[in-house]
């Protein structure tokens, strides 16, 4: 199997970009990934889109941004798997070029909230649940992330202010981020001043919902331009896992199976043990999603991952730092382009080119893509390369 | 590389399936296969699906039919690349297989139509072309392949009824096939007192969209049942292509370029020359896209596609025999499962078994799914494996 280089990264600032379309937002990420390559040019572009049907009312979005890019010719088809479009998409890269079949690819997120307002955008969301049986009943994906949140402070006594170190930590890594929405720290009055949103969740328990396109070039080693400079990132390995679709189907809700699944594929893909990891870029849409992801991949007992946030475990020094660049909270939840977004950020981690946001000596990370709450779930391993 | 065996195959009759959900309808075409394949079991699952998060107002695809059909913990994901969705799916599926990194993959296709009525799915079918500069002007895809039809019959001074064997051909295969819509043959005089939909277009040079599922089970020779018997069919080239989302950026719209440069990869990968080709599945949609995906793939001279239908050599005892089971027009359109059918009707050739629809000797079959107006094109070489 052939080993697959990530040797361009390039993202937008996340956000509300009313003025800027689906397409000029994904080429501008575009454009600086291939730059950043050294100028690879792709033979095939995976899109990693979530909602455009219904956000943009635009499908087909692998002609729409392959033609609009320059690349009219090459290859180019959408991957959807609802939040976790992103690492789906990367995988479907990964496994084009680890076949050997394509040289070079462009994987691309990108999503376009704004092209919808109000209550269509939690329409669009609701799309990604159980249609027939979920959906149909009223149940968006806010208000069933926090019923599961208010199950999880029921079964293991969570104080009210249990889950304020993820935003917190998330906040506080945003600052300085210029790719991230929110770039302000809170204090943990004003995360229990917050403005309750959905009982028990409150506004800075949920990620913002935002535009934003993310994406790398991923090529084999022997491709990679005269002059290339950047230290080499890899992906060492690359799992994906899928549980029930609709919550009431599982038999424990309180654990995200598919997180632990596909973190233990590619961890054993990747010949990694789960103490090698230096930082975990998890799914952070909601805190309770943050909280059941840590337990999820081993680093939380289980019912501890609110505790193990709280004591300072996530943080920049602490025993596994996680949303090192502000996570989804801070940096913001683009869809489908979400899984990208941590992708470019664990890249620069490791490139050892992320500023006050650097983890000394990071040199391995784990990254999780989530559809729904966990229904689907995408890991994968990037990791220095020394060979 | 490894060779990837077509091991099962399934499919739902296609039509107007308003008591029956897309998971029901997906299932039903994936039990088929599994049962046809002797029981593989297989790790990954790959949905091609053109509109439900539209039709059906679903998304999330992959983890909603991996779930409904026992196979949750695997991987799954949606493919989606407007009406090449299926030939997408199914490259994805043959990469992932191809790679050696999945051992068997399970590729479905399906669409619910039915889920919406009246203008709505045409609405729905508007997003597969360039939303900002063609959907909000009001063209849909049907007005624009009556467009592009007026302007070939123009160009290349074709008689009012000289579409007629298009439909003609498709329609007197469907006569017997148990799955297809339409079983009953049409005459001349029928085809030309067709009342007309688009003008030059009458409702027999359109496909209709309907309701249809049909799965294929991938996987290599050695993991193949004890005891499986049906002849072995192999997918010997897959190659896709993209050209300009909207039909006015293109120099020539009277030339479908990726159906030729997706046939041509895929030819070159198999190793084997137009003219040994037997059987030719293309995307019958509209008429004028049959004739120019025949002028594509290089069957009839360009402008010439026409003549060769009515001259009788897309027939079954043709030069080649197209639309061998009633192609999209009898059979009908299912949409994201368009490309499955294609692929599940050409094994049904190569493995002999289809009866009064068999076309004698069929080694080798060259199937093609378009998106749009040849935007995406997906080709793949089928053929029975010697090996």
């Amino acid at each position: 199997m052939t080993e697959v280089i990530i040797a361009g990264i390039g993202l937008t600032q996340v956000g509300e970009h009313w003025e800027i379309s689906l397409r000029d937002l994904a080429f501008a990420a575009i454009h600086d990934a291939l730059v950043d390559s050294g100028g690879l040019k792709p033979q095939a572009c995976f899109v990693g889109n979530m909602l455009a049907p219904n956000l943009s009312k635009q499908a087909h979005l692998g002609v729409l941004i392959a033609d609009f890019s320059g690349f009219s010719g090459i290859e180019a088809t959408t991957i959807e798997a609802a939040g976790a479009s992103g690492g789906a998409a990367l995988r479907q890269g990964y496994l084009a070029v680890a076949s050997g079949m394509v040289d070079t690819a462009l994987v691309i997120g990108v999503e376009k909230f704004t092209d919808k307002v109000g209550a269509g955008v939690e329409e669009a969301l609701s799309t990604t649940s159980d249609s027939d049986f979920e959906a149909v009943q009223g149940i968006t994906p806010t208000a069933q992330a926090a019923l599961l949140m208010k199950r999880y402070i029921h079964e293991y006594q969570v104080p009210p202010d249990g889950f304020a170190a993820f935003p917190i930590t998330a906040h506080a890594n945003g600052v300085g981020n210029p790719y991230a929405m929110f770039r302000k720290a809170i204090t943990l009055e004003t995360y229990v001043k917050a403005e309750m949103v959905s009982e028990p969740m409150n506004m800075f328990d949920i990620a913002p919902n935002a535009d934003g396109a993310a994406a790398v070039i991923l090529t084999r080693r022997d491709l990679l331009p005269r002059g290339f400079n950047h230290s080499l990132v890899k992906i060492s390995g690359s799992a994906s896992s899928t549980d029930t679709l609709a919550l009431h189907d599982r038999k424990d809700m309180l654990r995200f199976d598919t997180a632990s699944l596909s973190a233990e594929r590619a961890l054993n893909q990747a010949g990694v043990r789960s103490e090698e990891i230096h930082f975990f870029e998890y799914h952070d849409t909601f805190s309770i999603y943050a909280a059941l992801s840590l337990e999820a991949v081993g680093f939380a007992a289980k019912g501890q991952g609110w505790k193990f946030a709280a004591d300072g475990e996530i943080a920049k020094n602490g025993r596994i730092p996680c949303a090192t660049m502000g996570g989804m909270k801070a940096r913001g939840f683009a869809g489908g382009a979400a899984g990208i977004y941590q992708t470019v950020e664990a890249v620069i981690q490791l490139r050892g080119q992320a500023g006050v946001h650097q983890i000394p000596d990071a040199r391995c990370g784990l990254i999780q893509s989530l559809g729904g709450p966990a229904s689907t779930a995408v890991s994968h391993i990037l990791q220095i390369s020394d060979g």
